[in-house]
């Protein structure tokens, strides 16, 4: 059975989108990139754009499973509120895309995952992702993220059945 | 042309709905109701059940507009992120059903509407939805808030369309 995982990052603006396939154990890449919104537009359209975008690339790479970081803490109400309709909207395309399971990680866990360290930067991150997946270029930030995202999920699953295993 | 005006009060545990017809510039009742979230299930299913509540109501009643409360302020960021994605899944089914437009209304502008006074409290609201349309009951807080932003948008489209008339 193939497994293709979609990595999530979204934003109101920016949602960053990563696919990587599992082949014996390895991570290849598919593809990345960000669907970018235009401020201009009124909120419901603005989360039409992310359903179209997310939605183009799950019938192109028919992945399996979906991850998407988790959040915590937000300084400021107003845009925890903008950050969780953008959220919302993309984890319910993925749901309505058949992908049954959303797994969410916290960035610590993520940063831990791809760089082996809880609290590394941005550019590490992408430092890091572009070195896992052999790309030619460290990809853009919102791209990182998701591909990064994606990447803990295939560890975690990965040590979740080597535990399994070991029992 | 009909025109039926579905209301969304959307919640990470209640969404009420609330849907009116317009007939002869009257407001005629033609259901409302709450979608309940069990708390137990993951994030990405609790959205999907509110697309699953709303999509039901919306191949009903067909309705050809909708209106949500628009929210201001959150003293938690936390809860403002929950409410954010409850939103935007509600947004977003209301547009993947063919509904082009979502208009916003402020509490104060919903409230004003409805009682004639923007601090009014709950049980007012509820009172005037009741009495605004002949029920025999005030319907339920959640439901009478989503049948309060729909008359709210009936009442500023007409407003609107008399100053146009005037123009």
């Amino acid at each position: 059975m193939r497994r293709i995982i979609l990595g999530v990052d979204p934003g109101s603006l920016i949602t960053g989108f990563g696919v990587i396939e599992i082949v014996k154990q390895q991570s290849i890449y598919l593809t990345s990139g960000s669907i970018k919104i235009p401020a201009a537009l009124e909120p419901a359209q603005r989360l039409h754009r992310i359903y179209q975008g997310l939605q183009q690339i799950i019938e192109r790479y028919d992945p399996t499973e979906a991850a998407i970081e988790q959040v915590f803490m937000h300084q400021n109400p107003a845009s925890a509120l903008k950050l969780g309709q953008a959220r919302g909207a993309a984890m319910l395309t993925i749901i309505l895309q058949g992908i049954e399971q959303i797994s969410e990680y916290s960035a610590r866990q993520i940063k831990q995952a791809v760089v082996g360290y809880g609290a590394a930067g941005k550019v590490q991150v992408q430092h890091m992702v572009k070195t896992l997946l052999n790309l030619s270029a460290a990809p853009a930030t919102d791209a990182a993220d998701a591909l990064a995202v994606a990447l803990c999920h295939m560890h975690t699953q990965q040590s979740l059945s080597r535990l399994n295993k070991a029992k």
